[in-house]
């Protein structure tokens, strides 16, 4: 049986990824990162989701980057935007998926990890630059070369099984899986209780998922 | 006037790396983590290097590496080894350059730096995998592809001045530059005061370095 780590934030996306690896035969240890980001109830979303699907750790990992700032995610000065937009937007956190995966590259390490699950995708992508392929394919090559385990010939793989899907795709997918969606969060600024504002980029991406897919959506919004 | 992101560790290398930059005329904006390392004055020593060299900033990012484990630097059930020995030493923290450089990448893109200077040093290595050319030419790419400055076509250089140089040639090159290499703490189990132990491989490559430069080494061991 082969053992991956599996990155978890918490939201849809994620939550999928370790469903997709689990039913893949993985023993999974997740990982998730406590980096300041504006909802809190995330953190806890992961932990429901990891033990429900029966993971075997998770790891909750402090990361100051609020000390780093520039984001919307982790700088309470600068507003979430509820419109789209075009281009790059204030809720990119600058270099998080390199910061994350490096993370889960450790920790693959100490675990004996074959694999490192991550639930990017470039359908739905929010236009942030580290969700794209080639990024992925320049961080496994760094693995290969960052690692004692790559140096000695055994460079983890990078999964991304939901890059090419769409949202309304991961959400059929992970519902064929038996994923409860409700114990995720997905709102960039979800109350304490893990409630969706709704009006957020991540809400709406979210919401025209469930519609697509002709799936009940079982998000609780704020009222 | 270019602006660049150093990554200070506190000892002799990253000091030196932090000269040169200063001495190429770049405004220098330093960074330091808290990980869990078994030496704090470490960080004392990066903050007293920063200023003493006149950053317009010093950071300390924390950073819950103590959570994966794996190295003796962080899990204070592996003893630290005084004796040299072959291979990847337990010293190495698991992907710690690629979790350091992601961090950095993202202060850079917040600050918009032109370069990432890191003390890494393939001469007087230590066997760390993640302290070589191919290592950083692979990190150079990746940088290309994560940040939105890469996207725009401005990524960030990452520059390595003591790639090439022997531990007695940093040493000689941070002294014409005027650095106090009093102000560094090398040794992995420094005391409290930063005095070191005198029996690492850290306080060895360290002593040899000073011994070969014809030097005086300015180190405050422990009696």
């Amino acid at each position: 049986m082969e053992t991956a780590v599996v990155l978890l934030s918490g939201g849809l996306d994620s939550a999928t990824c370790l469903a997709m690896a689990r039913a893949e035969g993985f023993r999974c240890h997740t990982i998730a990162f406590d980096y300041g980001q504006r909802t809190r109830s995330e953190l806890q979303a992961a932990e429901r989701v990891s033990a429900a699907l029966g993971a075997e750790s998770h790891r909750v990992i402090e990361l100051g980057m609020g000390g780093i700032g520039g984001s919307a995610l982790t700088d309470h000065a600068i507003d979430v935007p509820e419109n789209g937009g075009e281009g790059i937007p204030v809720t990119y956190v600058p270099a998080r998926n390199t910061v994350f995966l490096s993370l889960a590259l450790g920790l693959a390490e100490v675990v004996g990890a074959d694999a490192i699950f991550i639930g990017v995708n470039a359908v739905d992508y929010s236009g942030y630059p580290d969700c794209r392929p080639e990024f992925i394919d320049a961080f496994q090559h760094l693995a290969g070369l960052a690692t004692k385990a790559g140096v000695e010939g055994h460079p983890v793989r990078i999964s991304t099984p939901l890059m090419a899907l769409s949202k309304a795709e991961i959400i059929r997918r992970g519902t064929e899986l038996g994923l409860d969606y409700s114990l995720t969060v997905s709102c960039y600024q979800a109350d304490a209780e893990g409630r969706a504002c709704g009006r957020c980029d991540s809400c709406r991406l979210r919401r025209e998922g469930f519609e697509q897919a002709l799936i009940k959506d079982p998000t609780i919004y704020q009222s």
